[in-house]
């Protein structure tokens, strides 16, 4: 099966123009859910799967499926979908998510132009909010269609402007009725870009992923006291702002201590950093750090998560500033199944196209699906590992190498009658 | 003379509701220049001119004058000028620049009805942008008014939206023709509250002030890479934010040496952070840092500017971050003239009002002023010393107790005949 690069290529850069960002160098977008760019990237999303002639569903949080039934195939069947997801963080790059959405619809336009003899429905999915940078702490829509969040409670859930999930998505027209569920699928498989450099520093087209590492996302605020910058001396002070820039430090020096007491896998971030009243004239009376920690091994994502929180504790003490944490998503390390492991092995094979095996860094909704059924992942080369950036690139012939493996994988897994599971 | 303290109060209360925030303790307004609240403020205190019966003139910057010529008297004769600013930091206190002026406004009514015998006009002045948290590094209105700024280079200005401070200004109807020339004033009386304790710690009613700190503001910029905060090893890293923390760490530590050495008149503060992209799980490739240096000693403020500059370069050089520095605003350090500080302690001697002698930590128009022509300031206590903040706080009968020494200085001033200067 060869996939048509020009066609995956057309629908990647049309989805790239939704939420485009005017930048000088690479190519960006700002797809947060519940936007104007998230309900065109959605619309066109649609329009797609129509025109491939996929049956489109749409979920009470908005997730998106397009279902393929091939002549002669029991509806009922368990199906195999694939997919990712269409959001982006602020300033993200085109391929994470797309990528991993508009390969599926190819690899399904591609089995079926073949003619390939499947067994099963094919479905490509779009999840809602696998970022999370809006309502949650990421994968939102993959939570709910997992079971692992009630419907009712992720419509609820507020953006920092207090606007609900539910009215963003009401507001885009994208809240529809009824959940996924996952648990009745047959597997999953999510192709994506690997945002890192294993790939290309080992010069191989596609990855398959082993494990996807665990993710912790905590809230910290700080609390000192706003006051005038020029009038309160030095010593009177209860800067907010340099309170949190120890607890900055403190995080990156836990994350390397334990990256370099294993494997490399450790990481720990703070990417959000709001400062109140943020006036240059001020001392900042507060400050909402975003903190992100992530490993392969549980153990070590709560050691560092702890010692950060000892750290912000001691912060606090040493400087008279009120410090709090709050832990708002918590997923432990997620293993993929080794059948589907073996499906994208067996692709990979028919297409003669060099895998290797690698962990994933970053959490997918690969994730979420692997708890309640079998889920596999495969990589793309990122250009230098770069991505959640406007210069995350990866080249279209990779992109279309790994869609030919997600097709040889997708198909053969399509092809497992029940008896085979 | 007796001000009227329920009159003063009432001003205040009527200004504090512009732009007023909802806060559970204390009370805040935001009045940025331009904006809605501004163009409320302003309207607000053009209209209490009109009732006062003082004539209103608008310049090209919008600073706004009020000027009553007692029957009798020249209206050539150069004019003892009052007053201070109406906008505010972002979550600002009710009393930093409206004490001045209404205060200022009060102080002529009282001197009006009470019948003073005075040889010149008096006048109310509202400075635009005093503290300078959109368009400028601050004290806006009062650098074009002492010629200090080309008027045509202020209304180029922008926010960092990219409006323009011309723009802003005709938007809400303040953009007025001709500057004020401030060199051709008698004198000029700045009455603001203390934003520090020593007249509380000293339970003096009334501060007049010798010097006004020196005051720099710097912009700091930072750029690493943006990358996936879970994909990206702990080694690879140019994290924009770890770096900035790293300077905001060692300006903190900068203005402390200083302060020790000194006599703790020295301060540095980062007081705006605003990181780029700002998502959990993004590294953050960029950080923009406001920075605000001032002493009492011209030689030290520029002494821990270059302490925190070349700082920032070790720590862009050992985290291969680009960094750079743009110093944006720097005044030296004021002293306040012979001349107006003898007419207020001759005002707060009249009216049997304790005052002791202190700097300014704060930067105030009567630096700006001081360039030109004769300034005096005076000072009322604030609550623990807190300012820009909703909880900054001056007694009412502190606020009177201060305009009651304003009125005595501004008539005695007034009563100056040019043989006298």
């Amino acid at each position: 099966m060869n996939v048509d690069v020009d066609r995956l290529r057309s629908d990647i850069e049309a989805n790239a123009t939704f939420g485009a960002i005017d930048i000088p160098e690479g190519r960006g977008r700002t797809v947060l859910t519940g936007t104007e760019a998230n309900r065109e990237a959605r619309d066109h999303l649609v329009e797609r799967f129509d025109d491939a002639g996929l049956e489109v569903t749409v979920d009470a949080v908005g997730n998106v499926m397009g279902t393929w039934i091939s002549p002669g195939v029991d509806p009922q069947a368990a199906p195999v979908v694939a997919g990712s997801h269409l959001d982006s963080v602020p300033e993200g790059g085109i391929f994470d998510g797309p990528l991993g959405v508009y390969g599926a619809l190819e690899a399904v336009r591609t089995i079926r132009d073949a003619g390939f003899d499947v067994e099963r429905p094919l479905a490509v999915v779009s999840f809602t909010e696998e970022e999370g940078t809006r309502f949650s702490g990421g994968m939102l829509g993959s939570a709910v269609a997992t079971g692992q969040l009630d419907p009712g409670d992720a419509l609820a859930l507020t953006d920092d402007e207090g606007n609900s999930f539910e009215d963003a998505l009401e507001g885009i027209g994208y809240r529809g009725t009824g959940t996924l569920d996952v648990s009745s699928w047959h597997a999953f498989l999510e192709l994506h870009v690997e945002q890192d450099t294993h790939l290309e520093s080992a010069d191989v087209p596609v990855g398959i992923v082993t494990t996807i590492t665990g993710i912790s996302h905590a809230h910290a605020r700080l609390v000192g006291e706003a006051n005038h910058a020029g009038a309160t001396p030095m010593d009177e002070r209860r800067d907010a702002l340099a309170a949190a820039s120890e607890f900055v430090l403190e995080l990156e020096r836990a994350g390397r201590d334990h990256a370099l007491a294993g494997e490399n896998t450790a990481v720990a971030t703070v990417g959000k950093c709001d400062v109140t009243p943020n006036g240059t004239n001020v001392i900042p009376g507060a400050v909402d750090l975003g903190v992100d920690v992530r490993d392969v091994e549980y153990e070590t994502m709560i050691a560092i998560l702890e010692r950060a929180e000892r750290a912000l504790e001691r912060i606090g003490a040493d400087r008279d500033v009120e410090v709090e944490t709050e832990r708002v998503l918590e997923v432990e390390p997620a293993p993929m199944s080794d059948r589907c492991r073996e499906a994208i092995t067996a692709g990979a094979h028919e297409a003669g196209i060099e895998t290797v095996e690698l962990h994933s860094g970053a959490a997918h909704d690969a994730m979420r699906v692997s708890r309640v059924t079998d889920a596999g992942m495969l990589f793309a080369p990122s250009r230098d590992g770069v991505s959640h950036s406007p210069l995350e690139w990866t080249d279209w012939d990779d992109c279309a190498r790994a869609t030919r493996v997600l097709a040889g994988a997708f198909a053969g897994l399509a092809s497992e009658s029940d008896c085979s599971r």
